[in-house]
């Protein structure tokens, strides 16, 4: 299906969610479309889901599949969650959220190929740029130093951190990190202090830095250790080991690959096989627990279930009001799980010139605001895109300037690696997702130290007739869109074999 | 006044409070009642409080004071937040939560006496009781090891790091601990990092959990060392520089007094002023700010003022919604600022036995599930009461355990330290705050690593319309019911400055 079509399906597709929009809207419309359906009807749901991101829909369709009624309460006015197609006109659009997908993504990869969803390399053809102190250099990523920037002045200690990670992590148990031998003491202490322990130069503190902030959305010091670890064990599937290269690496890695239309087009296409079972604009605010079942409270409307997938992050998971109130140690666990900060910034042009003079549009710089960025041009190359990640203590600095100030510093950065037709582009847009008020943040929810070791089997525990999904619950590629997914197969599998 | 005196004033202050609830109790109820005192009426409310802890009380009392009309909204069928008398019958009270005041706490202290409020010495006449690895010794806090326990295998670290603690929280300014020189470097480590920097015994590394868990709620795990630091140097005022000491110590520390009728008392008074502006039973779902004013959505009521003043844990105001949403700054906040994990057990006796063979009736115990106990008798000593701390890790696996293997593990570490007579109470009781709605936690709010750094100046901003209170928010006695008071009385000020 070539781009265009794939505009014209996105807008059907549209229509029909706001169709269940509106229904959503009017609190009496309600129940006579859900009646119309036969599936959001009180009396014969089975399952309601609370979020239509990929784990709410994944776990809707497959409850579906199994010949279950369901209906999906989304706050917002589209489906997606944390991934969110751009509209660029002409049928192009890039993403402003979740993008890419790599090896033993396996879950989101198949998702898509059963819905036609088409995946194309990122473009990786050339060198990267890479700038440090100020100095600009160019390399390629298939060189003698792996796909980190040959700088002697981080090889060295990259090697040795890297390598002691990856060993470590290797001993976390991705279904119960708190079990791991050293679960007590990894989970005090913080990424920084386990570099601190290294002596690092200030030169490898920053590229650390600059790592952890695409990644979690977060500085170092943020970090627990036993979480990073348990990321990095994740970070791969039942037969191939994480490592933290995967994290970090385009080929080869989580950034190999990106979907034909967007990402978007994956949760559009599982709303649109759910038709008006999904209802937009209809934030939970109250689930309450009887004996004969659940039921879910929005502003407007009431839904009764015999079953409830929470598919949300733990942090606004915790802001629903539960009757009964849960119990002491998951709403600890949902206090001490705030969600990453991370803005992404992108500029369009009207082609991807960088490529001309034999660049992938990746570039990876020590200060910031934007510390990496990946070439986002659709795959005809027109026009291009480049997209840079702002995170952490950068995003929090970049949120505080002005809107002006915030687009010259990031075309400035652009100009510096791509040169300085990078300060002109067609459309600059920016995507704050700690200011989004149905994410609150982004990539992935980060527990704070000793959260893992104390509340972290709290994470997919059902407690009574609710059950837990979203990234954050997932034990393969947590934070990944893959692992939205697999979270949503689990849960869906954990509530039919209850219903 | 006597004990028998209060109880009287009391009732009579709750039945004041229940007429408030019942008020709020139904819709169409509340605008009639809320007219009859001119109060609480839409147009003619200057300033809407939000929770009646000691922090919401006080702010609103301040602005009658000072000529302006409140209402206070309290999710509670009670007024006190954190602070909770226990009704024993026979007018004899003794404390659910916050109980102790003590030297540079002035302005409870001073809230305490200006209401008629008594306050009396924590029993401290005898010696404290000391276990650890199973060894029961004595020992006299007025001793040559001060008031830690004379225990060869803990003075010599204990005075290297509680010296280290006291001298580098000198260098942290209460009022934006994220300025300290050190801040990002003290922010990125736990306090357990910091331990573990001295190679600590086991001995010494159980002592300073044993004392983590009452003070904070907490593991060293769990807790930014710049939040420690901070925390001691807030216990103080602006003549005394806070200690370690302060907040461990009883004689001479935060753990000082009592107060005559408990602590409660205080609350009670102050909504008694207050009267049917206080509504009970009345959780705040929502916050609607407007070119002219803010409106305070409950279940049942609509509450229009000029400023509303926001008086609940950093964790519980960011469960309510706020229209416009607030600022990335601000919620990344509330998401990061879990309450401590707080339990407190109780055992009533007819006497305070203790005190018979010369003991205080406090214990400090390296093990668990209680850390530490207070003699909790009132003035006249019948009965005898002794509670304990039960905090952090501790908690947790207090919480997973059955209702009977709770109370006997708790009444056999009394016997252990009183003798045998403590296994058989005439009441046992238990309060745990992590369960508890409307604080879900104790006795903290504690920031993530790297929080302070991030989002701490958020805790005072106020947005637009919205200011914040709660001790969370005081830079003196941060955690305690003084810094509670202190945050009211600074909200008003800053509240009566906008009106």
């Amino acid at each position: 299906m070539t781009v265009s079509e794939e505009g014209a399906a996105r807008k059907i597709s549209r229509r029909r969610l706001i169709a269940g929009a509106v229904a959503a809207g009017a609190a009496a419309a309600v129940p006579s479309a859900a009646r119309a359906d036969g599936a959001a009807q009180s009396s014969s749901t089975d399952v309601v889901v609370v979020g239509a991101g990929f784990a709410g829909l994944t776990a809707a369709r497959k409850l579906r599949r199994s010949g279950r009624s369901v209906v999906v309460l989304e706050a917002r006015d589209r489906v997606g969650g944390r991934v969110w197609n751009h509209d660029l006109g002409g049928g192009t659009v890039t993403e402003r959220g979740g993008t890419f997908a790599g090896p033993t993504q396996d879950r989101v990869l198949a998702l898509a190929r059963e819905l036609g969803v088409g995946k194309f390399n990122t473009y990786d053809k050339g060198d990267n740029v890479y700038v440090a102190d100020g100095a600009r250099t160019t390399y390629s990523d298939t060189g003698i130093s792996g796909t980190a920037p040959p700088d002697p002045l981080i090889l060295g200690q990259l090697a040795t951190v890297v390598g002691e990670l990856d060993a470590m992590a290797k001993t976390v148990p991705v279904d119960a990190p708190w079990k791991a031998a050293n679960a007590a003491k990894w989970d005090g202490m913080t990424l920084e202090s386990f570099l601190d322990s290294h002596n690092p130069t200030k030169r490898f503190t920053d590229l650390v830095a600059a790592s952890t902030r695409p990644i979690f959305g977060a500085e170092p010091r943020e970090l627990s250790l036993l979480f990073v670890l348990f990321y990095i064990a994740a970070s791969g599937d039942e037969k191939h080991p994480g490592t933290f290269e995967r994290n970090f690496d385009t080929r080869g890695g989580a950034q190999m690959w990106r979907f034909v239309g967007g990402s978007q087009k994956i949760a559009l296409r599982m709303a649109d096989q759910l038709g008006p079972r999904v209802l937009l604009g209809s934030p939970v605010r109250r689930i309450v627990q009887g004996r004969e079942g659940v039921t879910v409270h929005t502003d407007r409307a009431t839904f009764h279930g015999k079953q409830v997938i929470v598919a949300v992050p733990p942090a606004l998971a915790g802001r629903i009001e539960y009757d009964p109130i849960l119990p002491f140690d998951r709403d600890q666990l949902t206090q001490r799980y705030g969600q990453g900060t991370l803005t992404k910034v992108t500029a369009v042009y009207d082609r991807p010139f960088w490529r001309d003079v034999g660049l992938t549009g990746s570039a990876l710089d020590l200060s910031g605001p934007v510390n990496f960025t990946y070439d986002d041009s659709p795959p005809g190359g027109k026009p291009g895109i480049v997209f840079g990640f702002v995170g952490g203590d950068k995003a929090r600095a970049y949120n505080r300037s002005s809107q002006s100030r915030r687009r010259a510093a990031v075309l400035e950065q652009f100009a510096t690696y791509f040169g300085a037709r990078a300060r002109k582009p067609r459309a600059y847009y920016e995507t704050s997702w700690a200011g989004e008020q149905w994410t609150r943040g982004c990539p992935v929810g980060i527990p704070s130290t000793g959260t893992l070791v104390a509340y972290g089997a709290q994470l997919r525990a059902p407690v009574g007739r609710i059950h837990w999904a979203g990234t954050e619950t997932s034990t393969f590629w947590n934070g990944y869109m893959d692992g939205a997914v697999r979270s949503g197969e689990r849960v869906a599998a954990e509530v039919i074999a209850r219903l």
